[in-house]
């Protein structure tokens, strides 16, 4: 193996591929990278087992072959090379010799031949979706991911494909949230939304794979991720590198039902204004609950944040919100109402009530008209005295 | 207790004190700050009994009194607390009630009674300092302050006064800073000194306090901080806030005589490309003790800087420097290393050496005739193989 490419789009794929890589492993190897020069080019590939991230490199090969490499060494090393020189890898009795400028280095390497083999898809058709678009969402959907692994079905976010749309949902039981992506021409084309209905059409993907694949998304200006599902797993091409990751079996809970239809009571305000009064209450939120009470009054329009602790002392701040329907009194978890204000992006949010025993809803304002969005929705389920 | 006060007043005055309150601590009140309103204005104190801070507050006294209350508690209040309104404190049965706009709070406080008493300074004279002085010297002399506490003496930073100068220093005993600070009019009085002379003018001062105070002047644009050093404490004085803390008994080593009069050899050269070199070195770094060798050639004149390890592989830079004086080869502990070259805050700095069993020095290289700065040395103790 020979090959030559600049130090920073070596240091690029190095980034795409390290994160996997699990740290402490009883299979040393899973510890290296992957490198494979051959017709088509120069790929890196990383495994964790469950999920794995080929990625390419622009390269000139003048000798194919494969090594593997210790990947926090090699990330290090690199990513302090100068930039600008190119950099020259070669393969020489089992180890990896680099060369930029008058830097040297020679890298203890471990046969490819031990390497997991990562994954090929077998299916054709694809759902596309923007970069932009799932940046938009992410953060909203691992927000109420179960952490807990009790039940693993929980700890994944549920992948809903119909002929209108995409359904995200995640829940760890105390909170839910769902989101529906509209599916234009150009997302998905009908027969392959065919192909897949007759297989899979609701999955549940890790949140580890949806955390990665943000990682990578968030480093990159633009662009488009292309996903296709197949029996027991997932796959993201995004411009050149591509995730494959096992979906989660069993089933997702069916959560509709405890989604409410309406609310009776609306407080529309800034979520920054709301954001702080919340932050504050939390101080004083008390029990291993959080405890902290949203009221709205109908009298005189306003909502009213209260929190009060034995030990601590207690806070109480008046908003004047945009109310609508009746007084309502609800007692919440501070933390999961903070975690849901703080991934909101429109500079107006509403809260949404029915009544004490049944849960709030969060949703984003249209910045333009003020309208209620529905194509997310947060909910908290009260706690119950 | 009663006053009026603006809401950023408030916070900045509790950033200045809170980070000093102990986190676990058998005296509770420790936990605490002391709210006092007097005749002259409002004064916010925290203490950890070796260290202690007070700070002014601009505010209206309707009544005078004072409280203690947990400071984490009133710290993440009164951050979250909207900007802009004007915020009242009052003393109500023991309890700090806290209105602001429509936010109301009630935090329960301790008596201010059992709140350790902060010494005050009984000297007048005081040395001037400008924060941007201290700014540029505060990173410097931290990088070796000694973390293990068998030698008292070595986890704090040596200050002495003499007619013409401050001289600091710090060593854990593998490394060593000396930092001098030339005395200009203004800096101190005459009859200042004299009186200080006769009392102390070699000091230990805890590296904590010199961290605390970093943090303080790093927070304001410009200013002064003024010392006054007395028999067994320290003052400093940041524009209405005191920092006062104990001195460390003991006797600082005398370690003049290990550092070097003069170097035979010297390379001198861009600090960020050595840096580079030496992260990339460390990677192959050998042993506990991080070997790397600095070597320099006098024929073809560069520096080469070279690392090998059994288990990892092995690394070399050749760097062209600017050299003079005879060759050299001297292994060094890489973390040591980049310690000194990341406080450093000139583009080039020179390397000096005198032979494989001699301490190299780092120093600083004036940036606009390319002269070596002699107000500031890094010395590192080679490993003897």
């Amino acid at each position: 193996m020979k090959f030559i490419c600049t130090q920073s789009n070596l240091k690029k794929a190095i980034f795409y591929t390290e994160r996997i890589v699990s740290r402490q492993t009883t299979l040393p190897i899973l510890n290296n990278i992957l490198i494979n020069a051959g017709k088509g080019g120069v790929k890196l590939s990383a495994t964790n087992l469950e999920m794995g991230v080929d990625t390419k490199i622009g390269a000139k090969v003048e000798k194919e072959g494969k090594i593997t490499v210790p990947v926090r060494l090699l990330s290090s090393f690199i990513n302090n090379l100068p930039a600008g020189e190119n950099t020259q890898l070669e393969l020489i009795n089992q180890s990896l010799k680099i060369k930029s400028g008058s830097v040297k280095a020679v890298i203890k390497g471990v046969s490819a031949d031990d390497f997991p083999l990562i994954p090929k898809k077998s299916e054709e058709y694809q759902i596309i979706l923007k970069n932009s678009q799932l940046k938009e969402i992410i953060d909203k959907i691992l927000v109420s991911v179960a952490i807990n692994e009790a039940r693993p079905e929980l700890t994944g976010i549920n992948f809903i494909l119909n002929e209108e749309e995409i359904i995200l949902a995640s829940t760890d039981s105390f909170r839910l949230t769902e989101i529906k992506i509209k599916l234009e021409k150009g997302n998905i084309q009908k027969e392959a939304y065919r192909s897949l209905k007759n297989k899979k059409s609701n999955v549940i993907i890790p949140a580890t794979t949806i955390t990665e694949l943000n990682r990578i998304i968030t480093s990159q200006e633009d662009g488009e991720v292309k996903i296709t599902i197949e029996e027991s797993q997932i796959f993201f091409e995004i411009n050149g590198t591509t995730i494959v990751s096992r979906l989660i079996n069993g089933k997702y809970p069916e959560y509709q039902h405890i989604l409410p239809q309406q609310f009776k009571s609306r407080a529309v305000g800034s979520r920054d204004l709301i954001l702080g009064s919340v932050k504050m209450a939390s101080i004083f939120a008390s029990g291993k609950t959080n405890e902290i009470i949203f009221k709205i009054s109908s009298d005189a329009p306003k909502m009213i944040i209260e929190a009060k602790s034995a030990e601590v002392g207690e806070n109480t701040s008046e908003l004047k919100l945009d109310i609508t329907g009746p007084a309502q009194e609800v007692v919440l978890n501070s933390r999961y109402i903070l975690d849901g204000l703080n991934v909101i992006n429109t500079s107006s949010v509403a809260i949404l009530m029915n009544n004490e025993a049944t849960p709030i809803a969060l949703k984003e304002i249209n910045e333009k008209n003020g309208e209620v969005l529905n194509n997310y929705i947060y909910i908290v389920m009260p706690i119950k005295n």
